[in-house]
């Protein structure tokens, strides 16, 4: 048996990856994976948890085998874990394989078998973009997070200052307090929380009211910012699109021809003054 | 009585198909069943019970006769089924005429019955034309419905995880466990679920609300696509009926006029080094 | 005392129902009914009640006489019933003058009185204007409707074939079935009435799930069509301000200045076979 | 020591103020503040209650100290209170000096504490840009505002002359009722409330449903009124963006081309009755 040289192997690893069967394959065993979770939430005769225990293990070490397939397709290996959802796969699949018998622990083997159906979303390229456009969209939403957060504290601190003694459950502390209003915020029994307010202080539905109004309003201004960053994409890609597919010349084009025009005559009819001369 | 040729019959039924009235007694006739279908909910006397039979076979029969001429309407047998529409009215005429005692039967026949207002829809085309749109949008949202989808699983399986003790209604097994967080989704007495979990983990509040963030995140991304989707097509419909309906010329016949304009030029002006010559 | 033309009494009503001062003195006698519509709610004592059935024949009156005003000022009579909201004002002053002092009859006489109020949408403009904008959008919502009706149906049809014995409260006939489903989509306590059902039909989570699912699409739909349709009115306004405010020439004009061009090369340069017999 | 001139006092005040630094501290100590708010709704020992009790003082005395700031560093002293925001910090601090024992304004202390967080607000130039595009959506919604609020009126007034004896603790006067009712638009627990006059008046069901249709509507309305709002400043800007960004010429600068030609044609070549005689 030869031996390849380093090139060579990255690249037959290469091939492998970007083998149709082969992504196929992986995505079929993340579904078995996430199958295998869902089975496991169900009461289970003692042989099928043996059988799950053995598949569990033959999962995680095809994921260890497809990573490392991945890892040698690399040309250079260090810019491998530049890509956070490379150090994701490579998280899920080392915790997999600590051995853990305590029970405490045991329980974070178990989440993080759930995180490798999120794997589905690092496999299929469809699933990142959408992600990444999700994320693309929260900086400019910061302010509008920022503002809701000091509306959020603000009433929090009033709630618990004044109802605190009222009903320590629901408005004892700032944290708790944000967490009612968030209630308050769904409409989740809300006048439940008001009317047993408004029994001691008649006057706090104005609390509440305002509250909701504030609070939805700049829920609303945080839609409004989504739907028009969105629509601003689409309407410069669409403008592209329409050029193009109508094949219709531009303004610019429109100009060079009325130019051309003036020009050939300008060449070609002499100046009047040369007339008289001709 | 003379025997009509095939085709002269075919041509008939064409005709009734598309006869006005015969349209509206259909209409009808369905609105009657559907009347039928609202009245049998109600206690009835014994007579008006018999009454409703007959005109129930009544309304099978009518159906029977009307798909009937349809299909003769159709020059092409075959193709009469390719519409899916037609399979629909066949399959609920043919169960209507089966006979049924049996009460576990009789209960799909009642059902079949209540499905023949839906051919209200394949009657009307204006509705069958929402429904195809809606149809149309659906493959766009199949990335942002299996992101939803692994959301749910995800959630559900680390809910059963944790919760399944705590209480086994609500959070035994995987799916029950996605119902839950479905009744989460829509608000529905959530804090019930939260407090109870919140009790035995005092920071469960972060699963859910985590989990409210991500789906109100996803659900907005679904209806800001349909939202783009209906628009661009608006925005496209609306472009030309623009320019239809102003009369204006587009670029493209601008372009013609100013290069007409060139060639009158280049066919009567002479080119410079030829004037000379003149 | 001379006696005027029936054209100068027109007028001169005219000039008084366009006058500034009468219009906001007919607001502020709206906003006293409607204080006094609102005092009547409380309990009070017998003094202020008195006053109250007083200033009630005070506004009567006024009304009755503001109406003769606008009916004397309308030049051809007439026109003047034609309009529905002076239909409206002639009919809740009318009623109010009917003297009842039967129990049931005087409850409609409050109804009627309450519904004065209305007549600040009859007497501001842009009130008005906003309710002809929603009356306006009805038409083309209609065939979502009939769609969202023949959903309703079919579900409370099917939701009182079976769960009629579970809950004949909820789902007794096909009306109240109605009534629970639009309780279902508006999610209040929906789990209670689905727990309910899952108890003998464990599947019957598909049924409120799917109707959900309907509903929410439909609704959805009913609110693109709104925006769609207030967005394309907006943008045909907005192309015809910006087109005149820019003060740009449209392509008609253009095309009409190039044609200006040809026309004055076709007149002024002979055509290439004249030339050599120049 | 040299005592500079008024003017060389201002330019130091106004060099501090834009100081980076000076900004930065600024919002630490607001932060601080919003810390020591959110501290004391917690029990705390003794100790801590004394310290955060200077460290309130603490707070007064700094923002005390950056308001002089910012009014010695205003070229004209009485504009600096032209600006909303500062007529609000210079309130926030002189309240905060005021020394209460008193337990009912001892509370008012508190608030007003609480409301120094808004200060973020103030200070952070996004956030205030954010709060001026809210307040300046307003008046434009005021029409709907009013129309909502003549819908509620009416309901309410109708809610308590039928319902008053039904349940006096939700419709027993008309301000009570317009909170019920604006709890039955939130959808909370509204079958309840509607369930209990059904069993008085079976068909008061038509109230509760035509109110939330009238209320769903008029909402829906507002919203399409901000978002075509936010829309047409995008486009506004968009088009001026486009146009500048491509660098095309506008129809404007194409006419001038073509009449450019024209005038050159008119100049070059004699009209046709003089080239006869030519």
């Amino acid at each position: 048996m030869t031996t390849a040289a380093p090139e060579q192997w990255q690249a037959r690893f290469e091939r492998l990856r970007s083998n149709k069967a082969f992504e196929i394959l992986v995505i079929a065993i993340i579904l078995v994976s996430a199958l295998v979770i869902g089975v496991k939430t169900y009461p289970l005769p003692e042989g099928v948890t043996q059988a799950i225990i053995v598949l569990d293990w033959g999962i995680t070490f095809f994921f260890m085998a497809e990573l490392s397939v991945r890892l040698m397709a690399e040309p250079v290996k260090r810019r491998f874990f530049r890509d956070p959802w490379n150090v994701f796969d490579t998280l899920i699949v080392v915790v997999s394989l600590i051995p853990i018998e305590d029970s405490d622990l045991a329980l974070i083997g178990r989440l993080v078998r759930i995180f490798r159906v999120l794997r589905m979303v690092s496999i299929i390229p469809e699933l990142r973009t959408l992600l990444n456009s999700l994320l693309a969209a929260m900086p400019q939403l910061a302010y509008v997070l920022l503002m809701m957060f000091i509306i959020f504290y603000i009433y929090a601190a009033v709630g618990s200052t004044f109802f605190a003694s009222i009903n320590p459950e629901l408005w004892g502390d700032i944290a708790i307090s944000m967490l009612t209003l968030f209630r308050v915020m769904t409409f989740e029994d809300w006048t439940d929380v008001m009317y047993e307010t408004m029994a001691v202080y008649p006057l706090s539905w104005t609390f509440y009211l305002s509250f909701i109004f504030l609070s939805a309003f700049a829920f609303l201004n945080m839609i409004i910012g989504i739907v028009v960053n969105v629509l601003e994409e689409e309407h410069q890609r669409q403008a592209k699109v329409d050029a193009e597919a109508a094949g219709e010349p531009d303004m610019l084009a429109l100009q060079a021809e009325i130019r051309a025009v003036r020009a050939l005559l300008e060449a070609r009819l002499p100046a009047r003054h040369q007339q008289p001369a001709e």
